[in-house]
């Protein structure tokens, strides 16, 4: 039942990555939310470090390794750099519980000497690499790809766009859409099976090159005519 | 000077598949902004046809086959279906003048039985695929990719949406981004060199997704925070 993910609900959440700039707003806004969120990070330490400062939430927030939080959890999100997706999904493989459901934010851009390139990637997206290494009871959609982690970092102030939903059912970019609607001013909008990562992931990459020629921090995306 | 395009300047431009719904669309709010503009087509007839219909512009539209309109401007905005850009651009090859600007309105997909496909392009864009078939001499840019052909055809309303700019060279996106900025409700974002078209023509992707999942005809996109 996680399409009904609200506040008050069963569902944990796993943040993996938790301390990294993106996963650890995003963790924080879905503490506020009413969730009950376990931050997880490599080290557990660093996660206790970064929710110590953390105002207080209406539910606790917990604190774990990556591998302790997935164990918990009924949901996960990947908030790591899309180069370390290997070794973690690898070392996190006896960890998934059945029907779980992952969230995968990564996009697969380098930066070499301030350089964005965007890395080839034989699946043609993240999103389908990540399956790719996924146990098959496991669900995946994606979201999360296109809001700055910056912003997400910045206090609870409304995000003030849409955010990019695909996933491989129905049932897992619902579950998506629930999770992207209660974070304030971020509206889903789902566009279909999960090869529509590569899209997705594109229009990071138009968020990053406008960030960089217009000397912004927050470019980000809102459909106009829905 | 393609880079001052206003109303009023010597800037003539041929709208090359300018019966289509996009190229009409275009050409007639390109004359109403005050605009030299030569409705291109394979059948100077069907041009004819075509601007017999409009309203009064404060420039005469004249009309010519795609080649006779290419021949007499300075601007050549290319708004032919992906699939008609190598024949055309073979038979237009001895027409292009030196230091012709070419904006490039093409997307890379087909509709089959309904259903929408991405080319697989070997240049990587639709862009830098009609890059590798121009003249050295002719410059060319990106823009209009996104903006839907259905409301550019529908009346001179504002668009009310951004536009997405690339090319590969200054000039050629300054040039691009003017007239980009002559159509009421219209703005420009320059994304950088051409193989950022790799990006906006996934969002024009994702746009038809949007169109067809919440059954609207208009998906466009704005840029927050820029």
């Amino acid at each position: 039942m996680a399409s009904m993910i609200q506040p008050g609900s069963n569902d944990r959440i796993a943040v993996l990555g938790g301390t990294g700039q993106q996963g650890r707003g995003l963790a924080h806004r879905f503490a506020h939310a009413g969730l009950r969120v376990i931050v997880g990070s490599r080290d557990a330490d660093r996660a206790r470090e970064t929710v110590a400062g953390w105002s207080r939430t209406g539910q606790p927030v917990e604190v774990a390794d990556n591998a302790g939080a997935l164990g918990r959890a009924n949901i996960a999100v990947l908030a790591v750099p899309f180069m370390s997706v290997d070794p973690l999904l690898q070392q996190l493989q006896p960890h998934f519980k059945d029907g779980a459901l992952v969230i995968d934010l990564t996009v697969p851009v380098t930066f070499t000497a301030g350089k964005m390139e965007l890395v080839d990637v034989a699946e043609g997206s993240a999103a389908e690499h990540v399956r790719a290494r996924l146990p098959p009871t496991v669900r995946l959609a994606c979201a999360f790809k296109t809001v700055p982690a910056h912003l997400l970092g910045a206090g609870f102030g409304p995000l003030d766009c849409d955010e990019f939903v695909c996933g491989d059912s129905d049932e897992a970019r619902s579950s998506a859409s629930a999770l992207v609607a209660l974070l304030p001013g971020l509206r889903p909008v789902d566009v279909g099976p999960l090869s529509r990562a590569r899209s997705i992931e594109q229009l990071t990459v138009l968020a990053i090159a406008i960030n960089r020629r217009y000397k912004v921090h927050d470019a980000r995306f809102r459909v106009i005519g829905l």
